[in-house]
């Protein structure tokens, strides 16, 4: 499609505290300007002529001089018409239409001589702002100590939401009235990891999904988070609500140190009378910048195994030995101490995840605990943790690279820091090359613990600056990056797409720390996956964590076809089939469909979706005429009814995954049915869906 | 000399209680341990029979855990005699004699299971006593909130201190009775930089030179200060006294991580009845580990000129540019910016220098402001401040880097780190690189500014670790380190020789801020010097700041006779003469003696010595039968009586440089006389020294 601009510049106006307006595209979406008569950046916005967000407030608090909040007048105003389409590297679709109208409020401070601009895009399906600082010599670097923007929230919506902590997002999703959050927070607070950091009573993460009682589904997130720190949510108010930015803090209380000429991350509001507008929307990505990676060609989605979950499960560990109380990496001598016989890292295990990789057609295998220094490695303040380059003894890596080679499998590299960044720094372009030598093109790093520097939160300025060198600095390598435990994405594979995937939310590890809701995988798509991929890890087929490791009783709270539905629901580009090779030889006909799906798309199409209830996407692989459906269902069951009507003109056939009658995530997990069937475009599907189940198709057309 | 070890282990003692005694090889330095009856280990320490620290308690809180403070019994002493001498790669003398008594008390802790043992070495100068952590489980990893260890010193003696400040130490001396310091603290903590943080109104700095009322001079510092927090000391008591260990903390409040086996520094206690005793101590470098670089032939003493006084005094600038408000350094095109014309680093000044530097044998010479980002360096929390590769365009490094090696004049390169310490590490190996390539030896660092991370201190265990760590990474590369405003030494230097000087004090800059008190040169060889050499750029011959900056009014408080002496009272392998050609053109005479003195010695002989008042050193050049004088003198004017009998039998020539009549820093610093004698090993001289004066004498032998 041809890129369209216009550009207009008005003049400075005669009356600043008049409302500018802008609107999308398509004139739904609506938003107006204005200065307070305090004169403070204010702006509402509404949507087929419904109010979305009330009167809001923008600016800053610094820590030093006059605040950015009022005093201001407009000195111009500049509009946009924008309109691409962009290709990604991978993704959902193969085309992605940026199609936007642009306001950017230009704004004087008299009293100081600073200028700020505030630039508005309008998008059919919502709209994202940010703040523009030019070069000037009157704020030429500042220290933001608090963000100020506002989003004033009409009545008193049904919100999809996990608290504020400034260290994880891996908590379990609460469904509640605005109004009803501080009461929930205690029990929505609940113990998850041993480096969670309450936020306050009253704060919440993005992606927030509202739902307003008019039937408006209002997603509340950022873009674009580059060098500024993660922002969370704080309700205000208890009858009328604002949910202000609340940033990530470093230890000196700063929020943002800021040069000019510099932006703020996009705040952006997606919304839609239809709830499967949100999951379509491209905005996060659509305000991100163009791939900045040249070649692209090594940036290969892929579909793996690894030796992780018996490490979860406790089936296995990640350490070798029990003989040490602690560990100086570069003291011990690994061929004297005695191995406590648990490893799982080893190389006959990972050669049985090689031989069924190559066997069942994945691309790659991870393996976690190749590396020595697992003895002692987490939530210690411990500095040298690993080096990243030196394998276990009884990991014979020269032999299993050549041995993946010969198997036309790649292995995947793990890089747990124990959030000690400054030792991953320091190791990184050896850590990198060494990746390079050995054939890794990918690498699953890893944030587990408290972050080192001291005092430093695992969202604050400092590490998502960390978080995007290492990118960045992956790309240098040509690896791909798959950050576990790091803030949650916000577009940003756009801009780099070898950042695959992200963890930054409660994965399917915890199926084994005591079991996620039934509907978690409902709710994520609006929440976690605004921002980008998860490497979610599904493909559980054994529920029942007891039979594997007889002290660790937790039940992956899921049927089988609601784990195959996964592979569609919980989009990415880097799947992995989590279970144990043996679980699927029990369940070979239903593993079919892992090793059948795909993992990058020509297009998508939400067919059904109700936060945390259920979510139905189908997809037509890339390049290829094969198409799959998943439906994953929340706690209630239901009867999913979907028309074929995205399949071109003919005949196929569907191999359908569906819970079975008395199928039901804890009572009976492996009910399942498969069957196959003709289906044309005109086809109208019913299918029932257990509670904390779902169903899986793949289409292919008959010849 | 060969190395003589005594080993003795005493089992479990009967009576835990008992004083365990050990003295100096001489006897003369006692040292007693005993547990109290709570079970705190403590210690006391004579020196002839003259209480020199009195009974002091010993131990740690932790930030989790019961803390190591009491509830020990001994398990067991293990004895050691240790006499060896070693060959420093340079220094005052070509072989350092460690010679002393070790015992090292075992203790348990029955309550946790812990182990703990307290090593106290005995020298006939001192004693040092560090904290030492086996293996074990049940203290594997663990973190310091507060180490308790105590010097509970008789009496009110007389101090020579600077105020407690986590970030520098950049402070002029105050002399006053312990009881006086809380009184005097606020005169003391001037407004020094811009970074200083003050530690407490009772707070002050080691090394901490003393002087009881009996006569005896007793020296409070560390030694071998790795990864580990600097040690300030509390002044605790209002009668009787007692300095407390206060150690700087990291953001989070926590002060030291440790993971066992580990050590802390050694705490130092020198101690004579002859201040001169003081300053030939080797005690600081004994407590170090020998030497770690293997090849240590490019490491080398060094005297240097520099494009430096002239930044200080503002006769010209490191920026290039008054274009930008401020600078991003990767997005400025430097050859379209306008030039201010004040940059002092340009191709024409610096070939200047090199030209001086060759003319009248010097080493080398140090340019700084040579590379881009200088716009807005400091204080600002910007995070990517310098790059350490890129120069001005006015800076012809090529045709610099080839100029000078065609005169044989090495250049000095400059990294000023802003204090941002991760942009640092990040581009620490190609800085590295950049300077072997292009032929760079030694590299003066500088950490100017409020350090990022922000919350952190110049002197927390988070950056002592950095320092170190830019040390031995200097040495992988082959490169000499001299660190500004870094943590001051502690002696690491016998270990990592390449560390060839630090600032770390009050230098020969804030002559140009204001001015130094003139007894500031009798002290720091007292306190700063302790622990190794100072970069402190003497040699400024024109006092008037004024003259050369009219917009800057400051004074160089000394006589040049008094500048002149620095180059031996100030010992360091790494010698500035810091003025200006054009002011050395003037006196030509004087400088001949910077132009002959040498920077490495085979022996030094410490000849009078009393802390602020008087420090006088005979040094005889490494490998040459030349010997060097210099007295430095406090404020006092007073008269130097040296006998020559550190001279072998023969007949020299003294070329004395010395104040005139009436000579005095602040009216009439230019009086001075050079005369020419002969003397003999039985010469006595008696020479006058004005205030802030001194004189220094180079003696060659008469063929």
């Amino acid at each position: 499609m041809k890129k369209i601009l216009t550009f207009v510049t008005l003049a400075a106006l005669a009356a600043a505290a008049q409302a500018q307006t802008v609107t999308s595209p398509d004139g739904q979406v609506k938003l107006d300007f204005t200065l307070t008569p305090s004169g403070q950046p204010q702006y509402e916005m509404s949507y087929k002529g419904k109010e979305v967000i009330k009167p809001s407030r923008l600016g800053f608090e610094l820590m030093k001089g006059k605040a950015l909040k009022d005093g201001f007048k407009v000195s111009g105003i500049d509009t946009l018409t924008f309109d691409e389409t962009w290709t990604p590297v991978w993704g959902e679709e193969n085309a992605i239409r940026n199609h936007y109208k642009e306001m950017r409020v230009n704004l004087e401070q008299p009293e100081t001589g600073r200028k700020m601009s505030i630039a508005f895009r309008l998008f059919n399906d919502g709209m994202g702002f940010r703040y523009e600082f030019p070069m000037q010599k009157k704020l030429a670097h500042f220290t933001i100590s608090d963000e100020l923007t506002e989003f004033a929230v009409p009545g008193n919506p049904t919100a999809y939401w996990i608290p504020g902590d400034w260290d994880t997002q891996e908590y379990d999703y609460t469904k509640s009235r605005l109004s009803e959050i501080p009461s929930l927070m205690d029990e929505a607070y609940t113990h998850h990891n041993k480096w969670q950091s309450f936020a306050g009573p009253r704060t919440i993460q993005t992606a927030l999904q509202l739902k307003s009682d008019d039937g408006l589904y209002v997603n509340l997130h950022e873009a674009a988070l580059i060098n500024y720190p993660c922002m969370h949510l704080d309700l205000v108010g208890d009858t009328a609500f604002v949910l202000k930015a609340n940033l990530a803090a470093d230890p000196a209380g700063m929020k943002a140190n800021m040069q000019a000429p510099c932006t703020t991350p996009w705040r952006t509001v997606i919304v839609s009378d239809d709830a499967r507008d949100i999951l379509a929307s491209r905005i996060t990505y659509n305000l991100n910048d163009p791939c900045k990676i040249e070649d692209t060609s090594w940036i290969k989605p892929c579909k793996y195994v690894g030796v992780w979950w018996e490490m979860i499960t406790g089936k296995s560990k990640w350490s070798y030995t029990n003989d040490l109380p602690d560990t100086h990496i570069d003291k011990v001598d690994w061929t004297k101490v005695k191995p406590h016989g648990r490893h799982g890292a080893t190389t006959a295990n990972t050669k049985r995840y090689i031989d069924f990789a190559a066997e069942h057609g994945f691309d790659a295998v991870l393996v976690e605990g190749w590396n020595i220094g697992w003895e002692d490695w987490s939530n210690r303040f411990k500095d040298e943790v690993f080096d990243f380059v030196t394998p276990y003894p009884d990991f014979d890596l020269p032999y299993l690279r050549d041995y993946a080679k010969s198997k036309g499998v790649k292995l995947i590299m793990h890089h747990e820091t124990s959030s000690s960044v400054r030792n991953y720094e320091r190791r990184l372009d050896q850590a990198y090359q060494f990746m390079k030598d050995n054939g890794y093109d990918a690498v699953k790093s890893g944030y587990v613990g408290n972050i080192i520097p001291r005092g430093n939160n695992h969202f604050s300025q400092w590490l998502v600056n960390h978080y995007q060198y290492c990118v960045e600095k992956a790309a240098d390598y040509k690896i791909m990056v798959n950050a576990h435990e790091a803030v949650r994405p916000t577009g940003i594979a756009r801009t780099w797409p070898n950042l695959i995937a992200n963890e930054s939310a409660r994965g399917t590890e915890y199926q084994a720390f005591g079991g996620s809701k039934p509907s978690h995988c409902t709710i994520l798509p609006f929440t976690r996956q605004i921002g980008g991929p998860m490497d979610y890890t599904p493909g559980i087929f054994e529920n029942d964590v007891e039979k594997i490791n007889p002290k660790k009783k937790s039940w992956v709270n899921s049927t089988i076809p609601q784990q195959l539905s996964l592979y569609l629901t919980m989009y990415s580009p880097l799947q992995m089939a989590a279970d144990f090779p043996e679980h699927y030889a029990k369940y070979m006909d239903a593993f079919q469909f892992i090793k059948d799906v795909a993992v990058d798309w020509d297009k998508s199409w939400y067919l059904e979706a109700e936060p945390m209830e259920y979510v139905t996407v189908a997809r037509k692989a890339k390049g290829e005429d094969r198409w799959f459906v998943g439906s994953t269902n929340g706690y209630d069951p239901r009867t999913s009814e979907v028309k074929l009507s995205f399949l071109p003109k003919g005949k196929y056939k569907a191999t359908i995954y569906r819970d079975g009658e008395n199928a039901h995530y804890k009572t009976n997990p492996h009910d399942y049915v498969i069957e196959t069937r003709t289906v044309t475009p005109s086809t109208k599907l019913k299918i029932k869906t257990a509670a904390g189940g779902g169903y899986a198709i793949s289409i292919v057309p008959i010849q």
